[in-house]
């Protein structure tokens, strides 16, 4: 017997238990939570670290809030799918990425402190390339046939890969010349890119993994439950947590650029 | 099979399916979020120009918190029009238009930095040409007559071709004796601006247009759908992006204007 059957943009449906439905409903929640609570960090903590650091911590506040107004909506039409009055609406996380991820380069551009022109030049790169990998994304995540969804997946892992690759070396270079603590933090936050970054992909594949094991986890309820969870936890490290990283750099920065900011913020 | 009948001011109604709900649908929450994490950003970012831009910033915020108001109204109203509960009310933009254009105005003319009596002649001509502008556009928008549509869609024309010709005009003088970096932003806010103000003409003729081609794409469902689209896509290029090129403009000038500025703020 099933608590609720979900129907999901693409015309796919599912039935899921009670626990099912507590389990996403939850997580969602969760997400909300999380997404307000950093938002709010973010902003009061701005005084927290140097001038040359805010612009960090508002774009990173704005990762946070955008994605609290997409959690509110996801959360809402998964309430209304489950109650049969509405199709659960997959298309918030692509709209939500489509303006948070852009966001979330100029975060970790901007926290490195880099020469204007590198700065500019490294955007002008990154952020065609993170739209354009969404983009590609979203018809292939709709659709239920795995040949298309193969198709699409593949070239939107090619500006994915070539994002990933770039921060990464980005973020390698700028560790020299950093102090213990600084680098030590940003060697995390790479290793946090990497480890979140990665779920989505994961995700994306579900359906694909279920064709060739044969498995019904991936591709029916279990797997939607999955992904729904999945997603959720991942855009909680991916944004809240990835952005308390950045204000920790930013903090410890503050800190070794100006002794007399440290010794009122820390008596040092 | 239509998913669903959508009936707007005027009288007119269009069967659209599934893919053309689920594309206006999210099209129009993409506005909403884009114009709130807009409106948030240019508050908190002001301490991160000088002072004498701050009002510039501070009508950019007013200019897309009317926008996410209107947007909020408009998703509202086209889910319950879907619904068959309401009728798609297309008015809420030109409301928007009514309130927001005069500002978007105010903004550009406040981050040129103009000398006082230079920047209040300018705005006892453009202001009154944009609201009249928005005023002869209305009624055209909502008759399904191409006769009047045409007649008031040319008195409209006269003051928009007013406000660019001016706008365009005043920004090319501005571009005098500018920092490089800043030269090259103001070009690039002269672009955003015709290219986006043209997407609303455009959209406007479609009735028009699918008279003389005979194509059904501009007068039927298809260019309701397109119209919706390009009116929301415009909207965030000409709210959203333009104002945050006119924070943009405004934080070069601040570091431009005061060395000691541009030291605390990127360690220049």
């Amino acid at each position: 017997m099933d608590f609720a059957i979900i129907k999901i943009t693409g015309g796919q449906e599912f039935g899921i238990s009670e626990v099912q439905f507590d389990l996403i409903y939850n997580a969602l929640s969760l997400g909300l939570a999380s997404m307000l609570a950093t938002t709010v960090f973010m902003l009061v903590a701005q005084p927290r670290v140097l001038p040359q650091y805010r612009l960090a911590l508002i774009a990173s506040a704005m990762v946070t809030f955008i994605a609290a107004y997409h959690y509110w909506r996801i959360f809402d039409s998964f309430k209304e799918a489950a109650a049969g009055t509405e199709v659960f609406n997959e298309a918030y996380r692509y709209v939500d990425w489509l303006l948070t991820v852009p966001l979330l380069l100029v975060e970790v551009v901007a926290v490195l402190s880099l020469p204007a022109a590198r700065r500019s030049s490294l955007l002008t790169k990154l952020v065609p390339a993170s739209a354009l990998m969404i983009i590609l994304g979203y018809p292939g995540e709709i659709t239920s046939e795995l040949g298309p969804k193969a198709i699409w997946g593949f070239l939107s892992t090619l500006p994915f890969v070539y994002i990933l690759y770039v921060l990464f070396v980005e973020l390698t270079k700028s560790l020299d010349g950093q102090p213990a603590a600084v680098k030590a933090t940003i060697s995390r936050l790479r290793l946090l890119l990497i480890a979140t970054w990665g779920v989505y992909p994961i995700s994306y594949l579900f359906p694909m993994i279920g064709d060739w094991t044969g498995s019904e986890f991936f591709t029916g309820a279990d797997g939607f439950v999955a992904r729904q969870i999945g997603y959720t936890v991942a855009d909680i490290l991916a944004k809240c947590l990835f952005g308390l990283t950045i204000f920790k750099i930013a903090r410890l920065k503050s800190m070794e650029d100006d002794p007399s900011f440290a010794k009122v913020e820390a008596k040092l």
